[in-house]
């Protein structure tokens, strides 16, 4: 009773594409609400693990991953061969101790990483959803993640932690569940998101939408992909991740193995090659239409207009202890929204340490070695370890 | 043997397009060197004026446009039918008062408003020349409307102004013609283009060249337009010509004609749906090619390196005055790229006026009605002006 997901020209035949994750099936019997309306059903998601569950089952991690990220976070990825995304923050003896805790990512609703989202067969037509499945917004991520803990048999969690996206998913887990997350670190996030981070959303899925290989999302049945939208989205977003120093500091205006300009639209900039080959290599290993869906999601999210219009709402009564991390170059989520998280968890009384970390790696420094995030998550998570008793 | 500017389908005929400016012609004997190498023969440049040249010929003025902008800075669109872009600054009693001086405005090599550009026919083929037109600098630019004043009998400027890409030119009529400019306002522009704007760049010019309708360049002889790759292009651009505070005090989560999210990729969000606007308004009245060709050159503009690697270099011995402006929510060319004119033109011991203006209006401030701009451009000028005897 999986969904699948399909590959053009695939046809629908059991088979999974992510064979190298875990996945939880649901079957027709247990839908999902989604907040579009109605439920999905059947829906299925996919994870991987590290680490082991003690007896108490008290040292439960969830790691949520960001838009393009996947459950990959200590593990080889299976399509790039690359090292797992988060190796620099979970590990053995690492903040996030996989000797120590389980921890859980799930690629999320919505995504194309062995989870159900629009690449998936529609149970009523055997042919891909496309845009036929409903938006997902992050509390339906979220929901789905706290199904697979009931399955996974975790009543709660030590720790919820994601940057970006995956931030969002950590307010989203305090607010949707405040009975099951013990620590919160929600990373280069905010409590909604921006005009401008709306702005890049939309100009980045007109790219994929002006691909005539999109054919209206039903790209699949055509036996296409819209591979040159896809990377001009994925071009201009990657540029939002990077700070303007970043890109000086590692391109200035270097030219690609040349002196002298071509006179050219080559890639005669390092930027350029660099951009170009960011593109190529993600539709690779991403569908269109998920790319779609998240960006929708982010876009959604609005932690406190779901609440009345007071975003301490959110988190009114809330027991989970927070530390908020922002980074100082990081122009998609500057530290202003970090600090509105603050401000409302101040408003609740909940206890929150609050991490402005220097930094010139722009959004992406949260998936980066960096020192200080490293050290605030290991003094942070030690502490709530030492509180949880583990 | 003017060169013409051809519409898909559209014989070669000798027929203008642009028939509301004037078009100086510069025929095969006249050839514009070209940075890349060669020259262009024959070419023509379109132009606006205002006001009256004086008798000593010493009031004029020139308009530098940016990168999408015109020659129309004070009269009514053509195709747009919108008033002259430049009608917050000059005009009658204004700072660049058309009632004292004589001012200019071209469009530039490149673009496709009645000058020279990739849409214009190449005499050797009879067809439009798409990428085989030349690449075109900064420099060609301001060497061609060098030409332009001399076809007119102007021996110098008074002042040379510009924003953007505007601004850039300004900077190279300094660096080109010392001796030919008396003051020059460079507003929201740098020295060169930095990295993060290289890429946004790249990633329009991307977005442009997957557009099949594109045909590598070929389009107007397929009688199509990459419209949706152009349009795409434009709307990531217009993102950076704002600045996060005006697109949140514009926009900022409100919805588009609706109380409700509609579950869907419409234009839900009124951020969205301006930015579509954007988009389709300007494929009707810019040319895709001229957009590449433009961006480009912005991205190949760098003065140090023209001189040695030293930006002061380029103004050694100059004889102008200059007021540099630039906008504190201006992320393009963001206030630091202003300071290094400004420390360039200290070590050349010219004479320099540096306004850094309070804006949350991002780039595009310098084509508003901003105040502190309207009234540091007045000071300057009268200044300038008593100085200059007019």
């Amino acid at each position: 009773m999986a969904t699948l997901l399909l590959k053009p020209g695939q046809d629908v035949t059991p088979q999974a594409v992510e064979p190298a994750s875990p996945v939880a099936l649901f079957g027709p019997d247990e839908p999902l609400p989604m907040d579009a309306g109605g439920a999905l059903a059947p829906w299925q998601i996919a994870y991987q693990t590290a680490g082991t569950l003690n007896a108490a089952r008290s040292n439960a991690v969830l790691i949520c991953h960001a838009l393009t990220g996947d459950q990959h976070f200590a593990h080889r990825h299976p399509v790039t061969g690359k090292p797992g995304w988060w190796e620099s923050l979970v590990g053995p003896g690492l903040p996030v101790d996989t000797d120590r805790y389980f921890v859980i990512c799930a690629n999320v609703l919505g995504s194309c990483m062995g989870t159900t989202g629009p690449a998936s067969a529609n149970p009523e037509t055997g042919r891909a959803y496309g845009l036929d499945f409903p938006l997902v917004t992050i509390r339906d991520m979220v929901r789905a993640q706290g199904r697979l803990l009931d399955r996974l048999g975790i009543p709660d969690l030590f720790l919820c932690i994601g940057g970006s996206m995956g931030g969002m998913q950590v307010l989203q887990w305090a607010a949707s569940f405040p009975d099951r997350v013990f620590a919160a670190m929600p990373i280069a996030t905010g409590p909604r998101h921006s005009a401008q981070n709306i702005a890049f959303h939309e100009v980045g899925r007109q790219a994929v939408m002006a691909d005539p290989d999109w054919h209206g999302g039903r790209y699949l049945e055509a036996g296409t992909r819209p591979a040159k939208g896809l990377a001009v989205a994925r071009m201009g977003a990657h540029v939002t991740y990077l700070s303007e120093m970043a890109l000086h500091r590692k391109f200035g205006r270097r030219l690609q193995n040349r002196d002298e300009r071509t006179f050219s639209f080559d890639a005669d900039f390092q930027i350029e090659s660099y951009l170009r080959h960011q593109g190529s290599t993600f539709v690779e290993r991403f569908d269109a239409n998920a790319y779609l869906y998240l960006t929708r999601a982010m876009d959604y999210f609005d932690l406190a207009a779901d609440h009345g219009g007071v975003l301490a709402n959110a988190f009114r009564g809330t027991r989970t202890r927070f530390c908020v991390i922002s980074f100082t170059s990081d122009w998609l989520f500057p530290t202003a929204e970090s600090r509105a998280v603050v401000h409302a968890l101040n408003a609740t009384a909940a206890p929150v340490a609050f991490v402005e970390i220097e930094s010139d790696k722009g959004h992406d420094a949260f998936l980066l070695d960096e020192p200080a995030m490293v050290s605030a998550a290991r003094g942070f998570i030690a502490a709530a370890a030492r509180e949880r008793g583990l």
